[in-house]
């Protein structure tokens, strides 16, 4: 496949628009893939976006807005009539159709419910049902399935019947005469076995499955752990009821991925990317600046406390920007290696003392080193300028240094583990909340020593 | 599926290892998913896992042995013989044998190659010559291809000799006399055509391949791009050489999403969850740290030049927390939203300009918000500690929030895009190298401002 040249076709495409060449329009985009028609979508302006879907047939039409981000999705549908959303929504999978008919207005999505096949239908109002982040959620109701009792000839017979319906089939499901899954058979299987072959002798029975209410995230880790492709859905009385495939559980690992990054530097929401509105953007930064906000008059009221020292030493407040920041540096390191390995499922609370005292180990070995260092620092400098007491005042910042690294190392690495202990996702303890909690701790432990040094020392 | 109930197996586990039940638990294990072995061996002491492992017959083992992590496979290779070695190697996968061979010391790994067949060993030297985050690198030579030439039932002919070998098969791919990778036919055709249609009658022929050298990030994009399930490799003459399956795309998708969010955090490597040497941990950390250290003795220098100015007015000392706190995390803020958009493909720079005008309209408010807030505050302190020029000095110091939020934002939004325009990984942008910048411009400001403020106010 050549590279796909996304410039180079928008340019192509604005010049089609711009000598309103409809026919070479249409043909470069049928020629398309969908998911290339996505990224031209989105690079270009509203009014363009607008009028290149238009011109897409209604089941190419429904593979792109499946497709397509929550924002540009928007943008689309705001103007789209009742009978053209119809058809689209009628040709596409139900996991999607329930998607998109979720993000209607609600008149709108009685309209279409309404518009498309009563079996369609049916079948997203009852997946509608599915909280959005857990298996049922995401589910699609397109699988094949089978009755063990079926011979392979009978099962080729129900593939063919669901061929066009169900897109990708990689495994047949088994179930007994309730419904209820027993089995897997890879595809593979009924071209390689003879076609009286009963389905239940060559099944495989250990099939790993998910109940519908499970969280997505669990079902990411499952798919990604037992390396599926799919995985088959069931209600709590053990019923087939969905499948979801490996692409479907791909978003969910890049979502949650972005949710943790987002997290960690402080953005309380995920859905900003494409976002246009300011204020909304505004809305999902502003809590952990503000809690930041506070935290650090906080910090202000600590100073406050120690203006006597200050006033007495002036070249200590030059040091409150080290303290802070290697404080908030190694808290920010200890934290996010306990949060990811959390949410990887590769710190476990089982490992949680060997882990603390690793992470104890580290902050020992990365203390002694800036401690050091601060402490050279130090010595030179108050000899450049002549500050008299700059081997004992080295000294004094340079324990600070590796008292405020070892606390803060351990504050970050502790919070997640507890947070897990108590069954509070971990990852709220992430970048503003630990960099602000050890910025207290740091400046506490830095004034404090100063001021039993000016006890000793009068300057 | 029962949910795998980890802590109650180790338990049972640990009964029957202080037990010497050696045959109970070899049952155990045999009825085990791989997968759920490695989690086992993850969690138990060196020793025992040691034991575990010798007791899983060699395919199961060579299994278990390519999903477990680099620091408990180093430590179970460490101590294992030749022949064992040599055994497990030959049930591997193409892909999986040259990664475990790409990690045994030199003698070692040549003794193995020696020893498995020779068809295996030409193979893994073939594929060891590739980078290791090229597609090359991640590809398995097990692959079912048929010529364009052939009919359905030769297709299947051809599947069913290869059936053992390729684990699992969605597609086969089609080629010409030549090798050249010309179409696709997912298998399912195989059995919904009659056996006389010709392959090329019925194969897809846009077909998506990656290049050998192409970057896995890359090949990951694709595979999530076009929801696929197995993508073809194929050298520089189109020649098709390779597969690689959504499994170990997925692990690629994890492995990036990590780096990112360790990137993030200050932390230069990617390998440390499972690191236990604190010297070898602190390796990666103190890069940043480091870094952090020298900008905030520039921070120092910055003070120390405003010396004066801070002796006058003391009190301003008092809000250097909270103005490099805020700074820091505005700039996170938008670095992180750009960084993590420009790895997924979802900011373009295409749109770059678009991009920091919306970040520029979000500082706005952000800014005026805290600004505000911090004119309040310090004008209610003011009052209370009765300093005479609360009501100008907290005007300065609310503009300087909001100078500095915007400063922050626009400058951590700024430089990811940049060092993607110069081709540079936008990600080291990120974190300390964002805070530690925006600690000192933001120190600029706020002191400038007030040595502004001092030359019209003698207090």
């Amino acid at each position: 496949m050549d590279v796909f040249d996304l410039k180079e076709i928008i340019e192509n495409i604005r010049f089609f628009i711009s000598a309103r060449d409809e026919a070479n329009l249409k043909n470069m985009l049928l020629s398309t893939h969908p998911a290339d028609i996505v990224d031209i979508i989105v690079n270009l302006d509203e009014e363009e976006s607008e009028y290149i879907f238009s011109l897409l047939p209604s089941e190419l039409a429904s593979e792109v807005i499946s497709d397509l981000d929550d924002y540009n999705r928007e943008q689309i549908l705001e103007d789209m009539e009742d009978v053209r959303l119809t058809e689209i929504v009628d040709e596409m999978d139900s996991d999607d159709a329930t998607d998109l008919v979720s993000e209607l207005p609600k008149d709108k999505a009685i309209k279409v419910l309404e518009g498309i096949d009563i079996e369609d239908s049916e079948a997203v109002q009852r997946l509608l049902r599915h909280e959005e982040d857990t298996a049922g959620g995401i589910m699609a109701l397109e699988f094949v399935a089978v009755n063990q009792n079926t011979t392979v000839d009978e099962a080729i017979q129900v593939l063919r019947a669901k061929a066009d319906e169900v897109e990708d089939v990689y495994n047949v499901y088994v179930v007994d005469d309730r419904q209820k899954l027993i089995g897997i058979l890879p595809i593979k299987h009924l071209i390689l076995k003879t076609g009286s072959t009963r389905i239940s002798d060559i099944m495989e029975r250990d099939v790993i499955s998910v109940r519908e209410d499970m969280d997505q995230e669990v079902v990411a880790r499952l798919v990604k752990k037992y390396d599926l492709v799919s995985i088959p859905v069931v209600d709590p009385e053990g019923r087939l009821v969905g499948r979801i495939t490996v692409d479907d559980v791909m978003d969910v690992v890049e979502e949650e991925a972005s949710e943790d990054i987002h997290r960690l530097a402080g953005i309380s929401d995920d859905v900003e990317i494409y976002e246009t509105s300011p204020f909304k953007i505004s809305k999902v930064r502003l809590p952990w600046l503000l809690f930041s906000f506070f935290g650090e008059i906080g910090s202000a009221m600590v100073l406050s406390r120690f203006q006597a020292s200050l006033e007495k030493i002036i070249i200590a407040a030059f040091f409150i920007p080290i303290i802070m920041a290697m404080g908030g540096n190694a808290g920010i390191q200890s934290s996010t290696i306990m949060v990811r390995g959390l949410a990887l499922g590769e710190v476990g609370l089982l490992h949680a003392r060997k882990q603390l005292l690793k992470e104890f180990r580290v902050s020992l070995i990365n203390g002694f080193v800036c401690g050091i260092l601060l402490f050279g620092v130090i010595s030179l400098w108050g000899h450049y300028i002549a500050f008299s007491h700059f081997w004992e005042f080295g000294a004094l910042i340079g324990i600070s240094m590796f008292l405020i690294i070892i606390n803060a190392t351990l504050v970050g690495a502790f919070i997640p583990l507890f947070l897990k202990k108590l069954d509070v996702d971990p990852a709220i303890a992430t970048g503003p909340f630990i960099t602000t909690s050890n910025d207290i701790f740091g400046l506490l432990i830095y004034l404090g020593l100063a001021t039993v040094f000016l006890m000793h020392h009068s300057l």
